[in-house]
């Protein structure tokens, strides 16, 4: 993204920001627009689909995929990306829709686990293939098998980033 | 994104879902994880320093590169990558904060200019050292010259698709 540049105040060595030269950003506008328009490509068919957002869609699937269909939210909070309270928001939707429930885990009763029900798994898998087909369509088949081990390999560096800033 | 079977129905060729393979469901994992954390962690920096989304951000950065810092709500639109309705409302609470204003389009009045106003450009001047200090941190130097390259690349290429599936 160009940002303009700020005239009235002389740059100090210590202060002066590191702008992004004419190749940087030219790279980080195209991967900053494929983002946000594959995000909303992907959040308007999930929704046409299941009425699903793409993180709901995302939770559901990361549930079908553990023994027993549970998870404790601390862990769906971690693999969605999300906050835990943001989490508990997106669950009591699901909820509300009988597609997930909570229960406290029997383990540990300080945890409480969220639980895919039947009617979530089907609508898991009656959304899957229309999904699927979309994610094929505008990414794996838009690239080469070398380009494709090309985009996971950035995106796992772009990801360790993020974990170490974060952590 | 691994999503079940469908094991009660046997598949027609015509049917069938194309599931994905090892390779490639490896970097559909990791790019859209990739994706939903990178906007996070923008969302968070942009809301802590500026008060902005990551696309409130995007339309100001846009409004700042154009004569007379000035566009048409449909151009806007097309670049944000927001429909009409959706960038309309964004508009307004950027208005709300006298980051914006709107106006009939002086050679045309059918279209709707917004303009970046001196507060919004200060702020978006004021904002753009730690944002691109962020861009910088989880992308730009995570990855090599050639990397960031194959990232442009991938991304041209998964936008090609975007606009031509859309349209």
């Amino acid at each position: 993204m160009r940002v303009p540049r700020t005239p009235t105040r002389t740059p100090s060595t210590a202060e002066a920001p590191r702008w992004l030269d004419g190749e940087q950003q030219y790279a980080w506008r195209a991967f900053a627009a494929a983002m946000v328009k594959l995000r909303w490509a992907l959040e308007c068919e999930l929704q046409q689909d299941a009425g699903l957002s793409f993180v709901e869609y995302h939770a559901l699937a990361m549930l079908s995929e553990q023994p027993g269909h549970t998870m404790r939210m601390s862990e769906l909070a971690e693999v969605t990306n999300a906050s835990l309270s943001r989490l508990s928001h997106l669950i009591k939707r699901l909820e509300l829709r009988k597609l997930v429930r909570r229960e406290a885990d029997r383990t540990d009763g300080r945890f409480t686990n969220a639980i895919l029900t039947r009617a979530g798994l089907r609508l898991l898998t009656a959304s899957a293939p229309a999904h699927v087909a979309k994610v094929r369509e505008l990414v794996i088949d838009a690239l080469s098998p070398a380009e494709l081990r090309h985009l996971r390999a950035a995106s796992e560096r772009i990801i360790e980033r993020i974990e170490s800033s974060a952590g």
